[in-house]
């Protein structure tokens, strides 16, 4: 099964994108973070959001989509445009017909570092170590679409609760053009820093 | 000037157009409220919004959208919903580069009473008289569309400021094809009394 999970945001929006199966160890297939200028109007930020959105689910083709659930408790000056970009999320899955899943804050936390409280730094390291990667990623909008992502996989009982050692897997069933999705994603990250 | 009115929520949404030119009346082109089931997921009932916004701006060809600004200091229970029901109709308008302008309760209130702090009955009566009606719009989420079209017209200084006395003016700028739209919404919402 792979998961896209998705932190949404007007200024930033974590992308993450793992694969899991029963018995396996969950693997990352891509992460990213949208950003859109704070000068630009709403209707412009959300459609870069709604474009970046509409090609990952074309390209990396998720199961299931599974985003933040957004509280109107949450920081007041963020929180609108936060559930406008998860409107807009939830539009473009439901055009596609794949369902999407909502995950609050604290499942996510639980699910990976056993805590509902836990702090950011512990979700990035959590999420580096299940996914063996060899950098935490960064920024935190990153490790939380990842986190939401292995949240969804565990809840669902898809996945392997805890990675385990050995060889790094192979890609799994990801097409050429995914990979190449993929290792585009990489690259643009890669020039940007 | 031809504005679209959107009062956005995923209960009811309502949607009112109205025509304004310098020292013409406002006259209404076209009402209607979007209903999605309470039982349907988050995308289901964005996905039927967004289908239906999209709808009315390719026919009724708005030159600007006015959205109602949702506070999140408002009905916490509905106002995430409803925040995400604007965030698809700034994004449908987005996609075919029609402005989107927000305007405030107290803005839309004052516009066509007088007062910020009018209430529902008010509003609509006003409604009604500004746009010369025979019958008030129902429900309120419909009045309150068709608030904000006058209002944004009002404001931006496009339209004469009350009614004046006369007999109707001619259906204006609109083409054939709007027109049979708006004689389709009519008949659907006959059927559906």
């Amino acid at each position: 099964m792979r998961v896209l999970g998705i932190d949404p945001g007007l200024t930033r929006c974590g992308l993450g994108v793992v694969d899991g199966l029963p018995g396996r160890r969950v693997q990352m297939v891509a992460v990213d973070v949208i950003r859109t200028p704070a000068g630009s109007d709403l209707g412009a930020r959300l459609l870069g959001i709604s474009d970046a959105v509409e090609g990952w689910m074309d390209q990396v083709r998720p199961d299931v989509v599974a985003v933040e659930r957004v509280f109107s408790q949450n920081n007041v000056s963020t929180v609108m445009g936060t559930a406008q970009a998860a409107g807009v999320t939830a539009l473009a899955a439901a055009r596609r017909g794949i369902p999407v899943v909502m995950h609050t804050p604290s499942e996510v936390k639980a699910a990976v570092t056993g805590s509902g409280r836990a702090d950011k730094a512990q979700v990035t390291a959590m999420v580096q170590r299940i996914l063996q990667l060899a950098e935490a990623p960064r920024p935190a909008d990153a490790a939380d679409a990842l986190a939401l992502a292995i949240c969804h996989l565990w809840r669902d009982g898809t996945a392997a609760v805890m990675p385990v050692r050995g060889p790094n897997a192979s890609k799994g069933g990801a097409t050429a053009a995914q990979q190449a999705w993929v290792a585009a994603i990489e690259a643009s990250k890669k020039s940007r820093r």
